[in-house]
């Protein structure tokens, strides 16, 4: 088997520890988990599901786009730096955008937000409540200080809007997840491309939850996480999956191999997860039994993936891969 | 109060009956309802919810696209062609969609269309299966005979898509409803724009419901019905209105103005409905209760109006009046 | 057996029509119904579930507090008069009450009236939105032209307070049937006191749904209809009950017998219903399935009955019987 | 084509009426319906879901098990005897079983009865409350006087069970079809077998519903009709099967072929419904939209069939056509 | 900003600890919750939502009233006394009523009591299941050996019910908050006024939910807490609050300031909770994430006040504050 | 009092630990709980709900069939043996079925095992996935190492098949819980019998859940537990049961008596739970708040008994205590 090719930028010390001797599992926790704590702010009630990038500047290595849910319960997003990708600065007032038109801007709440830098600037996406009903903000920045939004991406309702690191076939590219107006009980992938970042269409259907007695964590409804990957094997997609029982929703995480030229063809999607709820700051808080994943370094030369995800609605964590084995592992318990 | 100039060309020989004596109704039923009987084909079930429009070749003067759900009750579209408006020759075989990338010709059904000329052409819209999920289908037609599909306009969950007849601000406009993937139990009115019929985007809301203590028919949720007229007063909109019993659905109509310019902007609405189901043949068949408009047919000179709707989801039926008249009725009644 | 006693002016002159030839039936309608049609107002969308009662003034002999809803779907009262209980004049104007405290006059829609005449005046009782919220507003009148309203009787969630004709244990007293903010799928009848009309106490339940397998058209909900009529074997309820088919509620009415001092306390209870959804004005309209009664007449001197029940939630139908043969069947089919 | 070879015995007086001119369809309903109205007894609120078989007796020349609510809304079994099949006369006490298990004979209701014939006795099955948990009794009977009560055959929940007209694999065999203690909204179609009538097992999964987008009438749940009835092509199976709309179920029937060995085989299935609500005593009663076959008569010689079904849970009606056109369109339309 | 001026009598020995060095929190939990266990009695499930106040006698300081669920998961309320507030010594009996009229006293549970010294003796209110149905019981008692009840205040369905420590307008004066039969999804407080504690009227709505936007952890249902304290700024409440997750109910609490003579008039609501689950005792246990005050103490001197609330429905936690800091917090930021 | 006389094999080295100093839990947990971890397996993400037997072979001295998901969390069936009952070694290969009829070896998923001893073998019983719907499957085995698969016991849905360890009348017998297609919310106990493991009937009703007031942690659904033990006193058996909170279904479980010959005939049943979930593994996990029992070992002479119960459906534990005591508990708690 020839050697996986990984693009991206090198990040030899970004937030690594090696997998826990006798450790049995494709990707493993950071003992240190949770890496952001509820209370980091003044007035967090949660910090959770957040975004994060390499940004070398004013000293900082890193950047962040965090959700920061206050103690009214109010989603709102913040931008953050960090020099390790452990050790968070989060600014204490939260995002303002700028720039967009006035009937844009009407908006209420913003969650769950992904950045992704495309060609000359990083693209922020994220839940964004638009005359109350959650559909995909759009904004671009290219120093975390100011933000421009531009158009909301499409019609509610949708959630988990996620772009793709570089142009496919000329435009913009989104995954994203239509939803409904409350705690949908469904949900499938779907890919939309761009000439313009205004104008979306070309809707493909990606992926649906799987079936029941095939892989019951992701067989209610699924999303995308992180920014996909490009590798000499398609896309790499890790994405959320959710399984209802008797006692609520469980969220989970997996990971695909998406076709890098049409990329709302899978080739290939793990069976087991990668992260499950185990760990009693996964298992217990404001939402228990959630590990959410919505963003993720790595560093091509070493294959090394670190991968931010919520847990429990309530905090952080870090969890570590190596990308080759990911692949294999997707390929190899495909249940396609 | 000065004229109301309407747009639109003249049809002086258009369906009417004058309204009845003694009624004090600002729209009315024609008095041979339903002009379009549920087995008018060899293996019809029921046929509403359709669009017509003024169409002279071949003999005939109007063109339709109906909805024609088969005894297997599977939702397709059927074209048809009538001489007056009421008499109408639907053909035996479905519209088949030519020239469409294969991923989007991939559809399970369609329903509740819409056909408005634009510029050059006409454009149907309907609800469209596609990978099981309702959204909003597009194709052009000429002649009523190939049928050029193009993109779908949104991402699921989406129905009652609606054309504007002219671009506005240079772009294709369309109102849609975005839904869930059932018996969607909320629904506001968006409008959006495309330079191009693939790419759709500016999404701007319209209307939501209307509070149950002011308008009650209209407060579970609402979606666009025939194509807009335009008037001297802004953009006539006929739309439908759902209230929700202990019994289930039940569905009228009434009216909003629109601004000409900036169609998300209301100017007035109508608190009553226009007609709302009294008939037995809208009181009993498939769905109880259901009076859904889809097309329209005006005069401008006489400001006659003929809206076509489904009774029952199971047979069509016509209602007539003057558009001076119900653009009185709906600033006077209006409840913004 | 001795014969019943019967509470109550004389009205010879009462809506009368004699039991058809072979009918078996307990109560039977009138053949003409519906007595009120729904659009007997000029914007009235329907007009059912209405007060009666026995009023000689101005030519008139009988006044009347009817539900109009108008085609806004608004729910409002308004008076009516009648010279033979059959052919009425409702006035195009609603009911306006004077005299409340500020906050009480807060009310958004009222519905389902009964009128009761308790020593030296009219009380009217509704279901009242208070806030938005149904509870079971007062009212007193001595001509049906001034309404003094005062307190409303309960906290939410309440429909259907009746009010029994004289005082008990030297208090005012009522049924009402507590509720939740729906289409509640549940209901008991209870019982209350007040000394003053202002403040209430004393609650007793009175009588729950009947097992399905015994009644099962009462076996959802169920609600007292008309003011309860005093008789040598107790207060005669004629209430209705509610069963839920796959395809919504049925609403049908039956009768019981209530202690005369303690009226909580029932000494039969029919298990047949007495009249149930079988015409199509029942079957068909804006609720299908519903017959429910809120007011009735009654000659002592002929045990004549004529109640007046809503159809279909949309006009209002006429049935007859005598109290004493309904009487012998309430003991008779007793469930208790 | 070979001829079709039909199982039976000969009824050339069973009712009947040829197809109407012009008609296209495959069965058709007969002129006089409702056969039996909801009132043909003195206490009964419906009378619907019935069994009828041949029997020459007495000077009749049919017998049958009726469901017979009374206006308690209480379901009872009555029998009934008629000449002709269409005038029908129902005794007004209702089927008292004997001989049963003390334990078994706890029964709260009985409905939607089903009679066959086989071998020495008919057979009587039926939706019996079990301590107010739906399964199927079964009891047989010579004379349709006195009745013997078995073990239920199945644990709850359990409905629309229904006997083949003879043994398979030297065992008696019923379909039926398990359910869930309310308006059950999912079910299957299962086969089970019995040795003796008592204990009852190789339980085999028959048919699902149909995906909706190939026959939607019957895709949220379907049962067996009447008795299947043997031909040369298989068992031939009428069945119900239910779609939901937005309000409410509608019953809808079509046809199936089964395997005469291994009848858990299906060879073909329509696609379109043979019958569905269209009329208005199918249309409105007690549960609006639907059409419910408990039972057929048939005549070998020549191929006709008449098909009782209850019309809206309310009245009876009968539909008639030819088992070979019946058989035919089963293979034509097969969605399998 | 002048002094707030504290009713109340003296309580220099009340339950306290100081604020952890370095917390931002305006109210912060005891550090060794919960102080009262599960299982503190015998046949003790859980001991939680329970009613404290300054009692001098026999030796002890406090006395209370505790929801103490048994293992067989009923409900009951017992005594408890304390001589430091920390340590209690509850009853292994359970508090039986005298003195209720036979009608009243036909009651199957009792929970969440409150206790208020009212002129001349306490006044205990619960959540009182009467037939079954929840409502608010009462009883008076002067040493917390004999409690008397009397009439229930109202109807059902009610919960929380909350005494002023004195009358207003002459009257006694209680908030509740109406409910349906279940895990009620909605949910006001109201306020009523008593002369007697046998009739309740003048209800008046006093707060709903908050939108969701504005403080989503009391967007679904509140309900009041402690008894009301008399400040110079109003009456301050502590009330809960609850958002629904897709995992279920998070219960929060606040405070809102009400006008001392109309208390049914909010002057000032907090939009950031005081108190959410955080800690392992309220984020699992028999309903995971609870935190349910149903009581407090307070000294007008020091302005110290300690709350006892319900964690996770299985335990009882304390958490301490200063009333001047909470009435400053709830002004800030107040939502209205 | 006679001493208790109890059936069954001696094991005087069955897992076991004494009550704890102070304890006064009828029944108590092992102090290492849980005893098998959720990764015990390679691929495993959950261990519980499984069935453990004495079984001495090959140096085991206990045999388990055990549910162990995988982290595709399909429901598997693992064999594994153990020493001391504590420590266990199962198998990373999951069981294979041989010998049954194709139609009934389509199988999708098996869960929840029960093994009993009866005359000659083993017999397990599972909740069987056939044709994607639960009912009981059934297999027997010598060696733990061969398992032959019958017919299924009944027709969908069922779970919680429970043979008891002895034939009844000559019978075959098994408890199971006739259940729904989704998260079942309601469920009773049901009795069956078969000749042969082959055919099954007489059918009879055991147990409902009980009433709220009287013993709320079994009022909405109820099922067997371990294979009932036999004692002069009749069937012990050990049920679960299960409470809805607004925040999902709580497991746990208690005892009660049936008739030896009638077994039917429940002669006592505790009000009081056993064991309901309080420790943190039984609190947290991929379903919080259950504590599942699934099978027992027991010693006659000591009067022993250690059940195993899956914990949170994620890991297992286990709880000792003394037949003779349960039997006493049962009879004087017993809420018939």
């Amino acid at each position: 088997m020839k050697k996986l090719e990984i693009t991206g930028q090198s990040l030899p010390d970004m937030p690594w520890q090696d997998r826990p001797a006798g450790s049995k599992e494709v990707m493993w926790r950071y003992s240190e988990n949770p890496v952001i704590k509820r209370d980091a702010l003044t007035t967090s009630n949660s910090i959770f599901n957040s975004a994060v990038v390499p940004f070398k500047k004013d000293g900082w290595n890193y950047a962040g786009v965090f959700r920061c849910d206050d103690t009214n319960r109010r989603m709102r997003l913040h931008v953050g730096f960090s020099k390790n990708g452990i050790d968070w600065n989060i600014e204490e007032n939260d995002v303002r955008f700028t720039g967009a038109d006035p009937e844009v801007a009407r908006w209420d709440y913003g969650y769950d937000p992904r950045v992704a830098w495309i060609e000359d600037r990083f693209w922020v996406t994220w839940c964004n409540g638009y005359t109350g009903q959650p559909t995909i903000g759009c904004a671009w920045t290219l120093d975390f200080k100011t933000f421009h939004q531009v158009e909301n991406a499409f019609l509610p309702f949708n959630r988990n809007g996620v772009m793709f690191p570089k142009k496919i076939n000329g435009n913009y590219a989104m995954l994203s997840r239509p939803s409904d107006n409350g705690h949908t009980p469904f949900g499938d992938i779907f890919y939309s491309e761009s000439p313009d970042m205004e104008f979306w269409g070309r809707h493909r259907h990606v992926m649906s939850p799987a079936e029941f007695a095939k892989s019951a964590w992701q067989c209610m409804k699924i999303g995308a996480g992180p920014i996909p990957i490009e590798t000499s094997e398609g896309w790499l997609l890790i994405y959320h999956g959710v399984l209802r029982s008797c006692n609520g929703y469980v969220y989970s995480f997996g990971s695909a191999l998406l076709d890098l030229d049409k990329p709302w063809r899978v080739t290939a999607r793990s069976g087991p997860y990668l992260i499950a709820p185990r760990e009693i700051y996964e298992l217990t808080g404001d939402v228990p039994n959630v590990t959410f994943p919505c963003a993720a370094l790595h560093d091509p030369d070493t294959g090394r993936i670190a991968v931010y995800y919520g847990c429990a609605d309530t905090v952080t964590g870090l969890a570590f891969g190596y990308i080759p084995e990911i692949v294999e592992f997707t390929k190899k318990t495909t249940i396609l």
